[in-house]
């Protein structure tokens, strides 16, 4: 599986750019287009690549096309391409993928050279300014190859992911649609319904003061741009309607058992559930969840205190694989939840301990 | 406001333990009293106290008596350690308000004496040997005196909440209740709904590699214990069912009008609202929420890289106000999610860059 020596690069938005970056940096001659030209000239100034004017003057430019437009016009652009013949095979970097491959089919595109993909990796930010080289580092590239799909296309556009730095997985279009309306849309969607019962001026300010880290964590993602996730849910509509029907099934389920006050069967069980659930999220290292310790660390807040923290924890031969700062409201104190390896929280804990910390055994 | 001399504590759990010993810290006399002899006696070797064996002998032995015993008892335990007239004043810390004062009411106890209140902070694990001195410090602590309580009542147990190092807000239990559901209860209860999702064998271990950092904030406190959880929502059920009704609604008309395809106005609508909402919860030191600059910086899985990075942050000057590690599955490298005063932003960036770190800018 040898990496593609050129690669042409139609759309230089963040992802666009980003792929190109990425390869640019593996020494991969990369071409740019993009229909507006001031975008594709800031990804070429921004090291990117070279810019193509036009696609028509581009015949057989390179071995792989990154189609890295908006889902709804991957078709469409799909099928210019390969009528200019820019190059042997093709893919594209959409978030949903039956979309844009029902449009290519109806095109009539040449579906034996094109490998429907999707990095998932992403910024709140827009643009190639925005883009950078490691974006893809150990993140998942879904590959949706079609039945028509060539051998030659899938190892090809494999490469190219792994010369990002990407991890590929491959599947197909509507179970990639169905994983993703699982694990990123209807999620966010959750986040959102909760977050909406926060927003009315009748939900006084001394009322949110009582939140704690558990409200911030489940509403976090809420935060996110309306527009650009009414795009993204409307473009998998079908598979992100069926998850969050059957969690707004639930709620309203424990709801009603609620309402009545009966003995909570139903509550318990989707407790058991939920705690089932989360607990296949994969850890670190996509491996299965870690079991590791907590040591939990109460820090003023001042300036220092985190790099003495961790000095502390090094001098000890104590990695921390994780932290999280819980912050007491009103005071400048809070605490530092590290996690390590089992066999090193005692080690830690003294570590903590003889630097002055306050520590939770 | 002075300062409690003499305090009981009736149920020397996490909580009342954790009470008993923020009280010992500054000098005040603790009296400790559980159903369970040796549970209080455990109490009391962590040196939270000095053991009542019998509240019958303790006539007058406190100036505040705090009844830290399960919800469903606390009515109960007020009549009885009034009988005694162990104390002048007497609290509560049960998580909900309603449902005991309820019970008092039911009982007779002397509501003139009585501070029902709600020390905002918990941890996940339970007995005297998990409780910690500081585990109020800088939290919420809710008082919701009644009608009949005296002013002299609330001013001792605001003494005592603030000698815990807590920060007491004044409401009603009806509101109390209210504002937990919405800020507690409900959301605990949208996170096991989200990650029942995930539960079911039918989704293969691949869907949940697509999982990025959004979906594990969204779910994280679905790991909580169900037994427990059964329990709070039960005593809270109708603000819970409320809320969560709520949810279950706008998700139900959201997944509708997805899987009809039409125009997406109430889901445009349902991501504005929750924007707004989570644009509200308090920041750190429950302030507002601090326009603060994410700086984001790779680094490599491996041990002292992060207290590198904190020296070479502290040495610029730059104090980090949280942080983040977000982990790249597959690879030992992740990206740290450093937030810092605006001002400081480029400082920091510059700072990273000299010391070897790929930055995002």
């Amino acid at each position: 599986m040898s990496r593609p020596g050129r690669v042409l690069i139609a759309g230089t938005g963040l992802i666009g750019t980003s792929v190109a970056l990425a390869l640019r940096a593996k020494g991969v001659d990369v071409w740019l287009s993009d229909a507006d030209e001031a975008t594709a000239k800031l990804a070429a100034d921004l090291g990117a690549g070279v810019v193509v004017p036009d696609l028509r003057d581009a015949k057989a430019i390179a071995d792989v096309a990154v189609l890295a437009v908006p889902p709804a016009v991957v078709g469409e652009m799909l099928g210019y391409a390969q009528e200019c013949a820019v190059a042997e095979w093709y893919t594209d970097v959409a978030s949903v993928k039956a979309q844009p491959v029902a449009q290519a089919r109806r095109l009539g595109c040449d579906l034996e050279t094109y490998v429907p993909s999707h990095p998932l990796a992403g910024r709140e930010r827009h643009g190639p300014a925005a883009a950078q080289a490691d974006l893809f580092l150990g993140r998942t590239w879904a590959l949706c190859p079609l039945p028509e799909t060539s051998a030659a296309a899938v190892a090809a556009v494999t490469s190219l992911a792994v010369a990002c730095g990407a991890v590929p997985v491959t599947t197909d279009p509507e179970t990639h649609d169905r994983w993703v309306a699982l694990v990123s849309h209807a999620p966010h969607l959750v986040a959102v319904a909760m977050a909406a019962r926060l927003a009315p001026s009748s939900v006084p300010a001394d009322a949110l003061g009582l939140a704690g880290q558990g409200l911030r964590d489940v509403t976090r993602i809420a935060a996110g741009d309306s527009g650009l996730w009414t795009q993204i849910l409307t473009a998998n509509a079908g598979p992100v309607a069926e998850v969050v029907a059957a969690v707004a099934e639930d709620l309203a389920a424990a709801a009603r058992e609620l309402a009545r006050e009966s003995a909570s069967t139903d509550v318990m069980s989707l407790l058991d559930r939920g705690q089932a659930g989360v607990a296949r999220i994969p850890g670190k290292h996509g491996g299965q969840p870690r079991n590791f310790r907590l040591v939990q660390v109460v820090i003023a807040d001042r300036p220092g205190e985190l790099a003495r923290l961790f000095n502390a924890a090094g001098a000890a031969g104590v990695n921390i694989e994780d932290i999280r700062l819980e912050h007491s409201p009103g005071l400048p104190v809070g605490v530092a939840e590290l996690s390590v390896h089992p066999g090193q929280a005692g080690t830690l804990l003294d570590a903590m301990e003889a630097g002055g910390w306050p520590v939770r055994r």
